[in-house]
């Protein structure tokens, strides 16, 4: 499956797929930057007005959820409706999930528009799936992913949709597969919005893959891969946001397959 | 006093209090960094829906007015309402004071629910007091921080809060007690944001020490110190946005006990 | 007329022109650091109860439409309104001209307020001009600026304004002049906001160089330059994105005047 993954890559390279987002203000340069190292084209927007013809030459729909309001909810319900009716998979990062009742309530109403993938952490599965043990803390996750593998099978279950946990092991569940990631560095929870940017990653990888669940392993194999490489020559979080999108770019097939530690 | 400083920095380190942020778009990823590099934990939100609820897990609130609309001012509003009912203590971060009514009415509407402190560079504080003698350029500052200083002693006579003057010298006024460090380097004066990280940092501390001064003086030598130690590798602005961000997060007790300035 | 360029870079340096900007939310943080390694002043603000007041005390104003929304255009019409009114020159980036019917509608409306000059990547130009014979794939541009250059030309004869093509060449056309710039490098494709730093540069040339020209051909080569010097020493676009903030600040004569390729 590795050599697949690394196909996988080129292909998203080759393809550029245009991936839109509907995102938070706080990591909307750093998932820009992050599409265009793996070789997307990114486009922001959010304006009601151009959602339909957005959804209409888009390859994919990033909605999260991170710095909502008013607007941009029904900025999000729309695109989401539009990409549906276009058959384009549309990605939900439900960032802070549990933390308040608002967010929880915006979040039933995008889980109803049948998202083609969800990717969270740990905390943030367990809130989606109602089966929250633990207390959610801002937007850090407080529960480790395998904590969150029942919640993810649930949501898999009951939505149709692929899940990613994000976490120390990082979990891909859909449709009775599950995939486990052993790649990454602690460094990188000390930089804000890399889940943000694995959800992007996430979205052109299902754009132009037709096998859904292998391009959910390469998309979070990639960043994952490009982080540990990234922290090994960076002297705390300000370097490594600035190598993870170096390494993004540059990374080589033998850099991948030497380090994927990818298990059932 | 400086050894009660760095263990206010571990206490930071190990409580990790949650910050939420209702600050501009131009610094929201800067800040967050800023705030997780020194082992806090942020948050950014707005949505009026939710600001009840966020105060109540939240440690501390920022209010930064830098890129204000009508939508915002009332999150700020409803955010600093909700917590002086929650008696969480939040910070006021006058972007851009005297640069248009606007602004100023704002913040007068902002003054009155009673900061528990203000940080701004000297334009800004001066114009806050009413003391402009100096005209706003924008958002940076023409006057020294010692010319402001009474209007710090006129803002915590007023209004009850501490108020942290950002400069050459950065001066805390608080309680008839007054502070200056000389830390710092004046290639930080071409980064945006630095002042809003410092306001965030701020944040952190004031949410977990009890000595409000120390821990004052603890978050504004801590970015300043770490300022001046990141601008020794830097080739300009853009390395030394990145390395505050690492040297926030690998600053030893040596580096910061041997470089801090402080005087009375 | 190289010498002249490099006296214009000195004169942004000395006279420290205010930029106010209606950008878009991804590249705030870049486009204020990029005037500030220039030696500008950036303002961030779009409350359209401050919009004249910004206007009487900035020295340029830049509308970029990037992640437009109904409020922030309103912020733009009256914003160039006012500008107009002060005697300020406004300058208009069209990201993702022609990508859908709500942009083209809104770039009309502006058009009408006649900016002073206008910079855009070749797709978004003949998409101004409605001279689109390729689709705009998002927010790059699938032609060549030199296939934009007769757009340019009806844009300047009908609009009045300087036009600035962003491109593997770059070219400034004016009344009847044009110029073409060789300089850059195809890694900054790879950096989301590349065009917005540059259409902020351009604004605070021409606040404050009374040949129009001069300051759009000394604004674009300073950038292309810079960017061509830092690519020289990035591993990949993060570390690019770094390396131009420090050579826009710390860019030498002799750099500047050894590598520009500027012809008509």
């Amino acid at each position: 499956m590795n050599e697949n993954l690394w196909q996988h890559i080129l292909t998203v390279r080759n393809q550029s797929p245009l991936v839109q987002n509907i995102t938070n203000y706080v990591v909307m340069n750093n998932t820009a930057n992050a599409l265009l190292a793996i070789g997307a084209s990114p486009i922001m927007a959010h304006a009601h007005h151009e959602m339909a013809s957005m959804q209409k030459i888009c390859n994919a729909l990033v909605i999260n959820i991170g710095t909502l309001d008013e607007y941009w909810v029904e900025s999000m319900l729309i695109a989401a409706t539009e990409a549906n009716h276009n058959n384009k998979p549309w990605i939900l990062d439900p960032v802070g999930a549990g933390a308040t009742p608002y967010r929880d309530e915006v979040l039933n109403r995008l889980l109803e528009l049948k998202p083609a993938a969800i990717r969270g952490n740990a905390s943030e599965i367990l809130a989606l799936a109602k089966h929250n043990k633990t207390q959610t803390k801002g937007v850090d996750s407080t529960a480790s992913s395998l904590e969150a593998i029942d919640a993810a099978r649930y949501l898999t279950k009951e939505f149709g949709c692929l899940v990613v946990i994000s976490g120390e092991t990082d979990v891909i569940v859909n449709e009775g597969q599950e995939f486990k990631l052993n790649n990454g560095n602690a460094l990188m929870t000390k930089i804000t919005g890399m889940g943000c940017s694995a959800t992007a990653i996430l979205a052109a990888f299902i754009a132009v893959i037709t096998n859904k669940t292998e391009a959910a392993v390469a998309a979070t194999a990639l960043i994952s891969i490009a982080g540990e490489l990234a922290a090994r020559n960076s002297a705390g979080p300000g370097s490594l946001q600035m190598n993870i999108l170096d390494k993004l770019y540059n990374i080589t097939e033998t850099e991948f397959l030497q380090h994927i530690k990818l298990s059932n």
